[in-house]
């Protein structure tokens, strides 16, 4: 339910107002080097309140250890990893539990745990919970540099638009939250990883990347733009024995196994749901429809959050397939990968 | 590795030129009605040879219970269904093994299991066993239509025409292999299913998509349309107690729950790799680059096929939900569910 | 629910009296030769009818390879094996429906699955689905092989007699079932499989040999007498840097993890519940308590098959383990492998 | 690895001299009232340092909730309890690790994490990590109180003997840790739980057992002592239409599948590994044998402490199953179950 993996397992936890949020993550390899510094770059690239349209809300996020790590390193018990919250103002939001806001959680929130779910910010629905998913992002990205694999996404679209600075400066001429594109590259991945059908590389891919709130969509390689193409314009001829093709409208991979090639793919991210903007909707307690607007703190574009969370759940997904392809083991001997 | 689902659990195995490809099926609830008769029509849908577009090859397709079964109607003990293969030309593809198709698993397949695959048509690879998966698929739909929820998937698009007929007939003018867009859509499904972050259910249900051979992308409800839109545009304002929206740019899931309107989701089909045209290829034997063309049976337009395919698995991912929620039950109690 | 094992997963499924019984096995590395012949001195061993106490009743139990397999070694892909039964005659069961047999599963079948179980000869309960489970330690077996890792499972006491014949004399003089003890142990067992907690391999050994009906109990090294040692004599003291142990109370497992040493365990198996005496049970259709007789083709000593079984259950768990461990590869790369 | 279950599932975490230990409870139906006092008694009884025999380690073990508890109820979110470590004193285990204690897990701890592992008191490996198992017992027995289930675990020996004052003494003279027996008996436990192979309800509960530090045999009814039985004497007549028997020799376990009546099985737990006696190993520095004694605190009997960790481990069982077979709803609807 709240856990993903098969060999390298997360399991994410907590509330935005509540005390904190955290993960458990299990089947990491033993001895692989961690130290709070590995997290800042990654942590602060989610973070909120830096670029134009993102929300002022700010949480430290300082990675507090609390298991499974020992002298620096990992032992290969269970990791855990605590965030405190410690910038919540619930108050903005209690007033509003009789009025399901559009596009958010609320309403099903309501109905899936029958009024018992915190409803504070979002509850456990909420983006706070991506601060855990980075983390462990970060430690699987470390696993996957053992193999030489490297990744980066990047957002590519604003409010439909490629220049990134109009898009955003749309979202505030016209006080509105907007969407965006986003694309990730993994470069020098194995070939092998994935499985034909049901653990396909894109399978789980997908399953991980929709974990990430707002996601609407992903497209492998060509993706929709392929349904359009002949088969001899999108089948990618295959240049050597190294399974190296002269283009790659697949994406990086066929049969739904990584063919080693550079892994491509993009996501969509709807427009926040949380807009300044006025907004019709259902009152629980009058029974009427009623016009309210968001007053708390929140981004114009989420979107501008979200690469470093799907660098994060992507790495979760491949370095548990390099870990059931035995690509990487189960405890790192050699001593020299000190300087990763 | 080739099992999906929690609860209603299927497993599938088998070759495209093997004896045969079937499936189990674990977890059904016991006292559903089940006649060969059940499964005819979708498999029908989901055979070739009848549109212009699809293979020739014609298997009869004649689902054969093993296990499971009694009386006519399911135990509650594993079931297992069984198709023979009865068209196999092996002849076709043994001579192509040294030459990997591009588009095709070939490659990969040869990597992963060093050269111990069944490469007779795509071995285990082989859309031969999606027949598994619309089997499974009817038992899925029967279960959905104890909570009167129903679905259909159909083609929206070949060759990047919405006019199909002109998509098929650009096919067949070019000589070349084409794809689609094929569009599911599911009525009266229940609210509360699914779970906030790896669980949702576009988590699910993208995981299970993906599971299709040829699907190269996936978009919920407004899709990658929504990065362009305004949050104030894209939120569905709710109409009253029942959670009804106004408009579904959602498709039916917020916060990764269902929340009770259609659920709406499309899928992008690349086009055939079997292709009639000549492409270039790289010879393992002699090491270098050469021209090869395909000469098996094989569809122009495989998304013709797709849509009953896309049905079952999404049915199998909400069979599986609804028994977690326990809006089905374990054993059906009412005989009068004979009439279904 | 009838799949085990978390890399190496067998799924099991047939009853007792319909067309027959089989198994898949998912996850077993590709590249191990594999023939019919191999499983001919397993399925013999697991047979009743050669050695007084054991049932009449003959399957012929040829394994049908039906996927996964090809020419003449595993593919990576599922394999599935079935077992037509060619040998029921359920007019034996049915005329016993209304009357639970004491110590069968029919009362709980019925109240488990709502009176649509196949309840002819235990159905889906039935030990005949032990075949399967012997198939799939045939694969496993020969997976532990390559680590050299060796196992044998004998049975030490028959109805509480070390003197193996005496004991069966008693059941056939007393014209009543009879039970008995069952000692496995494994020969250079790798150390460090296991996880601390709810892996422990005594944790998984035990959850694979309550599969194995009949099993009513099972100790580790010096078991239940452990419990009246004092701690210095229970110890093993260690003996050299292979992790060697003095002696060897734990039996061969310390805080859940093997330690090198051997493998030792025992379980004890009830007498057969179809025993020729008269016994009293509950007509569910007259609502009144009577005397039967069992009248079917019945062991006298169902502990007398159970070796095999117990060896296949525990290589199942020990294949895993190694693939979890990497101490066996995804794939056998080495084709001398052929001699095993 | 570190977790257990399918619907009901909880996952441990943390070490000995480490921060602290914790749990994660993921699937526990929301609505369930739940307060820091519903966990004394059993916090309590798992305490040592009252009884002659226990350690006089002390920690004030007070449950922490993080997440998933909201105005005293569970939300249906992921429950977080954390301990913290308080009285740790490494120093006292610092010396001896180039020592490995012979019964405990220091040697394989090494062997399988390759030197990285936290050796300090056990680290993960210790019986520190009981307490989340307790908490998470008591949260599942809550559960079991919805259907009336209630369950009482009571040692039955002491080294040995049925008098405990005088197994305990013995053990006080001898100046060594000595095992017991523990059982447990399940009340009002609903019938058609557990499936009929691998995921029995023996399989289940001894699975979750061998979880428990220092267990090295379980016996469910009758157990060892039935193999030495008749049939005609162990078969447990049916009584009535409830499935009420006039024996148990079964321990309320048929095929698999609870049936009703009393559940009753029974443990062996060895003599704690940490004795005071003068005990031989082998030295990884020096490369010889040596002669050591253990100088920490430690219990002479943890069998004292082990009733309610056998509990709490065979509710975690009995609620996933209950939730499994749907006899729990997923959400507590009735307010008046505040009372309980």
């Amino acid at each position: 339910m709240n856990s993903f993996g098969r060999l390298f397992r997360m399991t994410i936890y907590g509330e935005s107002h509540g005390t904190g949020v955290g993960l458990v993550l299990d089947g990491c390899p033993a001895g692989l080097p961690l130290k709070v510094e590995d997290f800042e770059m990654d942590i602060e690239r989610r973070k909120g309140g830096i670029q134009k349209g993102t929300t002022p809300r700010q949480e430290s996020d300082i990675p507090i250890f609390k298991t499974g790590i020992f002298n620096d390193r990992t032992t290969g018990a269970p990791i855990t990893i605590y965030f405190e919250n410690n910038n919540t103002r619930s108050g903005d939001y209690e007033k509003l539990r009789a009025i399901p806001r559009p596009g958010h959680a609320d309403f099903v929130a309501h109905e899936k745990f029958g009024g018992y779910e915190d409803y504070r910010g979002g509850g456990h629905f909420s983006g706070r919970l991506t601060v855990a998913l980075v983390a462990a992002g970060v430690i699987a990205k470390k696993l996957l540099m053992l193999v030489d694999t490297d990744m980066h996404a990047e957002i590519k679209e604003i409010a439909g638009m490629t220049d990134l600075d109009a898009g955003l400066q749309k979202a505030i001429d016209a006080k509105d939250s907007v969407g965006g594109i986003i694309e990730c590259r993994v470069q020098n991945l194995p070939a092998s990883l994935g499985e034909p059908f049901f653990d396909s590389v894109e399978s789980l891919i997908s399953h991980a990347v929709f974990s990430i709130p707002a996601v609407r969509a992903i497209e492998f390689g060509t993706g929709f733009a392929a349904a359009g193409m002949f088969g001899s314009e999108h089948n990618d001829a295959i240049a050597d024995k190294t399974g190296r093709t002269i283009t790659n409208h697949a994406g990086g991979v066929v049969g739904g196994i990584s063919n080693g090639n550079e892994l491509v793919f993009r996501i969509a991210i709807k427009p926040t749901s949380s807009t300044p903007k006025e907004q019709e909707t259902f009152n629980r307690e009058t029974g009427v429809r009623e016009i309210f607007s968001v007053k708390g703190r929140h981004d114009l574009c989420i979107a501008l959050r979200v690469p470093v969370v799907l660098e994060a759940v992507t790495a979760l997904v491949l370095a548990d397939l390099l870990l059931l392809e035995q690509k990487i083991p189960r405890v790192l001997k050699d001593r020299e990968d000190d300087n990763q």
